[in-house]
Parts: C-alpha cells; sequence; structure tokens
C-alpha cells in the first residue's frame, strides 16, 4: 500500500493553483458504475454470428443510471446521492459556469463520500428502451429566464451569478436531452439501486429531481434523509392534492397524489427544502419568478402537510436566514459555499453520522 | 491552504478497501468544463421574455466536448488527453465492467494529469445543433462479436475478460447514443479546444476515436503525441491511401486521404499504435476477427508511410510483446495495467517530460 505525502514546499506551490481553489483532497477511491435498468431482448432466434447485422435475438441493456462515486480518505459514513434536474446530468453539481469549486469538490473537502449520478435516459446513461427523437431547437432564453437569472438578457440586480460571456457558454452547454422519455418510476427504479450500491445516505436533488427523489426515498431504505433543492413537485396523500395555482408561467406547479403509506414514508425521515432568491410573494407577469412563486406555495402547504403527520421537514426560503439573490441553481451561484454550509448544519443537526 | 494527512493506521486500515483497489491518491485540483462547440440562432425577433414558448431570436449552444479533469499532487507536465470510441462515452476509461480500476485511476495512481472527454453529441455533451433520432435497437451480440470477446455467446479461450453476467451487464450499460449526427470535423474541433485548456499533452484514442485523434493532432499543436488503441481508421496522403481490403466483416477499414501538408504533421510527433491479442494473420469467416485483421494490416500500411517520410511512429501487436487476450477493449481488460505500463514505458521513452 503506497501514500502520497506531501511536503509543505509542494503544498505551498500549490496553494497558488488557478481556477477552482480546490484545497488537495486525498481521495481513498473513486470510480463509476452503471445501476439498475433493464433488458430488451429483439424477437426471434439469434443469428448474429454469421450475419452480423441481423438484430433477431439481440438484447438491449438501457434505462439505467449512470454514477460516479469519489470516497475522500477518513469519510463521514453517510452517502451523499446526488440527482440532477430537467435538461442537465452530474455536470450541474461539478465545477461552476465561471471556473469554481461546485458541491462535488465542496462536499468531498467537507469529507462526504459523493455519488454523482446521470439519471437513466440522460448523460453518460443514454442507452434507452424507448426510441427518442431529439430536436435541436434553441431554447437558451427560455432557460435564463425560467432558472431566475434575469429577463433576457439582463440579469436580476443582485444575482448572485457573474452572467459574463464565459459563464453564459458554460451554463447553456451544461444542458443535455433526454434519450428516451421522461420517466419518474425508471428514474427512482435506478436511483434505488443506486442506493443499494452507495449504502444509506442523503439523496440531495435539485428541480426536476424532486420528483424521482421523493419516489427513491419511497422505494429505498437506504435513503435516511432528503435534501430537495428547489423541487418541482410534491407528494401529496390521495385525495389531498391542492389544487394547481394558477400562474404566469407555462409551467404550472401541480402537487401528486400517491398512497397513504407511500406519503407516510416521506414523515419518516428528515427532509430539507430549499428555495433561492428573488421569488415573488404576489403573482407576477414575469412568468420565469412567478413560476417559483407557486413552487414555493406548494412547498409550504407540503411542508404542513408532512409535519402534520408527524415527519420532519424543513422549508427555507434563503432570503429568510439572510442568504440573499440565489437562481434556481444555488448549488453553482456565486455563494455555493453558503448554500452548502445550510445543508451541512441540517444534516450535523438531523445526526446522520 | 489545508492538507490531509494520513495516518499510518488510516492507510493501513485503507489497504483493506473493497472494489477497485485504487490506491489513495491526493488530488490537488479536479474538475469539468465544456470546450469549444457552436452557436445557433434561431431566425426572428426574440420575444420570450412575453411569450415563454416563442422561439424565435433564441439561441442554441451545441457540439461542444465535456471534460472530466484531474491533477494529482506532483503530476507530471504532460497532460493525458483521452478520447473514447464509438458508442462510448469517457465511462470507457473509469473502472473497467468487473470492478477493477480503469485507465483513469492507473494513469492518476502513475501521476498523470487525466483530461476524460466526451466527444460532441454523446454523453454528458449532449447538446447538438442537428436533429437526431435514436433508435432502441437491440444490438449488445454485434459489439461483444466486433469487439472481440467472443463468438456470442461464447467467449474466446483465452480472452482477457471475465465474461460473467455482472462484466456483461456493466459492459453493455456503457455504451450510449449519439445525440447528434458523428461528424470528426465537429469532434476535432471540440478535442483541439479541449488541448487549449489541458495545454501540452499526449492524445489517447480508442477505436473510431483515431480518426479524430489524428485529425485534432492536425489542428493542434498542443498534441505532442498520440497514443492510438486499436484505432478504426489512418490518414494517409491523398492519392496513397492502400486499396480496401475485402472483408468478412461489414465494417470494412477504409483509410482517409489527407493534404500532404496535413499527413506530415502526423510524422512530426512520436505516435504509439497498439492492438490486443487474437486478430488472425489470415481471412476468417468469423467477422469480428476479421475486423480487426485488415485494421491491423492498414495500421502496418500507415506506419511505414509515417517512418518512410520522417516519422517516429510504433506499431506494437501485444501478443509480439508477450502480452496475451486482449480484446479491443484494451483498457479494461483484465491485464490492464500491463497495457498501461506499455503506455507509459513508451512515453518515458519519448521524453513527455
Amino acid at each position: 500500500m503506497k501514500s502520497i505525502w506531501i511536503a509543505a514546499a509542494v503544498m505551498a506551490s500549490l496553494a497558488a493553483s488557478p481556477a477552482s481553489a480546490m484545497k488537495p483532497v486525498t481521495i481513498a477511491d473513486q470510480g463509476s458504475f452503471m445501476a439498475g435498468g433493464t433488458v430488451v431482448t429483439a424477437p426471434g432466434a439469434y443469428g448474429g454470428n454469421t450475419n452480423p447485422l441481423n438484430q433477431a435475438g439481440q438484447t438491449l441493456h438501457g434505462d439505467h443510471a449512470y454514477v460516479f462515486y469519489q470516497i475522500p480518505a477518513q469519510a463521514h459514513n453517510t452517502a451523499l446521492v446526488f440527482l440532477h434536474g430537467y435538461g442537465q446530468s452530474g455536470k450541474t453539481w461539478e465545477t461552476t459556469p465561471d471556473g469554481r469549486d461546485g458541491f462535488q469538490n465542496i462536499f468531498l473537502e467537507k469529507g462526504y463520500k459523493t455519488y454523482i449520478a446521470d439519471q437513466p435516459r440522460r448523460g453518460r446513461a443514454g442507452r434507452s428502451t424507448e426510441p427518442q427523437a431529439i430536436g435541436a431547437v434553441p431554447d437558451d432564453q427560455l432557460w435564463y429566464n425560467n432558472f431566475r437569472i434575469g429577463q433576457w438578457p439582463q440579469k436580476f440586480d443582485n444575482v448572485q451569478v457573474r452572467d459574463d460571456a464565459v459563464w453564459r457558454d458554460q451554463f447553456f452547454r451544461q444542458m443535455t436531452p433526454d434519450t428516451g422519455a421522461y420517466d419518474e418510476a425508471v428514474i427512482s427504479d435506478a436511483m434505488k439501486a443506486v442506493f443499494g450500491k452507495a449504502g444509506d445516505g442523503v439523496c440531495i436533488t435539485h428541480s426536476q429531481g424532486g420528483g424521482p427523489g421523493w419516489r427513491t426515498a419511497i422505494k429505498s431504505s437506504h435513503v435516511k434523509g432528503i435534501i430537495a433543492l428547489e423541487p418541482g413537485t410534491f407528494f401529496f396523500p390521495e385525495g389531498q392534492v391542492p389544487p394547481v395555482e394558477e400562474t404566469t408561467s407555462p409551467f404550472p406547479a401541480a402537487g401528486v397524489g400517491v398512497p397513504m403509506d407511500d406519503f407516510m414514508k416521506l414523515t419518516r425521515i428528515p427532509v430539507l427544502v430549499l428555495y433561492g432568491g428573488n421569488i415573488p410573494a404576489e403573482q407576477t407577469p414575469v412568468w420565469g419568478l412567478d413560476n417559483w412563486r407557486v413552487r414555493l406555495n406548494l412547498a409550504k402547504a407540503w411542508v404542513d402537510a408532512v409535519n402534520r403527520c408527524g415527519g420532519d421537514a424543513t422549508l427555507i426560503y434563503l432570503p429568510d436566514i439572510g442568504i440573499y439573490g440565489n437562481t434556481h441553481f444555488l448549488m453553482s451561484d456565486l455563494n455555493n459555499r453558503d448554500v452548502a454550509d445550510v445543508m451541512e448544519r441540517w444534516m450535523k443537526e438531523k445526526h446522520f453520522d
């Protein structure tokens, strides 16, 4: 067993290293794996050995998740499993668009095992059991607005992003398409398999990943807590789903009704829900903001519903605790270390280790 | 600057860590970025602030590469930039299908800076400026055969893979589709941008990545050497492309003609070409083997052409140096550390550092 020791002089020189300014971290183990998924078989008898282009009887292994994991030396016991949102991959948690450390590096430095997924039919987990037509539709500005960066081309005054040419280029290029239909059951099945390999941990979701996050917690007892960053939806007991609130956004916030047994599972683990800044209290024609007003309202209703049934759900609207200007992308905003500290403080309060 | 020191007792306990058996490595810096790419703009005047679904005037940033990089403490100067092959992503270089260290970890332990790319229109670099229809066509066995694992369902006797259920599951799931048409110019433009960020280094390609590898070396003076693992094609001076050899494979091996100036660039940097085992000398109806017979022949012709013009190209057929049974996936075979050692030995001979 060889170890790598760093002389003080080298360490001092590393202090001048550019870009992310990550502190050196000793990685005990790292790697990647595919988790879950299914197999489809083409009908007919296999004949590919003599006729290579004959697909009869051949298989397709698809609908799995891809995970890259890193285990720092002397890691906390609790695994952190990260699930991205709409149009993103695991990249969403990596280096920020302006070249700073993302949550991957930040939580690694804090001593956590990190498991960063690409959901089925996305990114490196692109092999899908369903065909898909991908358009090449220009819509960068739709997302710029919807992610509360600003109103194109003008960022909001206090917003926590550089929004310069480099930032925009990297931010827009993070987006990557579905290679098969979005399917929450497929995703949560794969994420259950991810937790099967990662062990007990906290499921950290973003945006559209929120729904599969709730479902994964329902399916897997390895999910000991959830941190949902600006989730897009919430699970209520069937028959208790709040009415869909009117909004100027093209994306209304609808709750999802689930069997009571499933809902009650979400009352048995600690849950933290975070929303960032610039979310208005009143309806606004600025649809990219109104989109989040209705989600924050739904979040309040959900936290109440969970806690009424004996749960442990905490909702934090970051400006309420003095953290201002966050966009939908809390994990990569300029003050992302503050956001990570809020998350870690909560994890320590809940005694995950 | 904080450093993390590992007590001997912890190191000893880490020796028992499962799975990949990676030695702990101190990472000075790691992260990811998108490199290169283009922007397309929808015609018309932008109106998305009031009408969110109006795509007029919106942009699409696409056709970039995704890169995950790691810089170990006290790294060699030479960057290693890895470009995967057909149907693969950067995963191809990561943990092997049977859970051992891949080239990412192996070369990291050897002290190299590693830059692992997803090419444009693949994996996490899925945002494409061209639309794409993705079929869900079962063809695992086509690739099992074509990658010289065996003749489905029977692996070859001496082959360097486990080929058990776990291996097969992980191996097949590594495949991920194109999200836009395969385009060597698009790929090599992005890889040139990758080298622009990585600095001087060796371009390590696999299979279909070979073509873009040659082209990247032609475009970028940062490419100081090439290691091509079982490349699918070779660049010859226009008018000097060898005739396409007859084969039982559905994938004939055609050389590519390029302007003499471009070809000569490939004579000015050291090049190593590796092929693995089980490649027959005579034509065979086993098309998955014949596929590589004609490529190995083309490799010989190419190395001769390069060296005749003053180049420094080395071709190694691994059984010739006592390394047997390798499949097309040298980087993840059971003896991948031996393959990595061959590569490192060559790099040291060529004095890259």
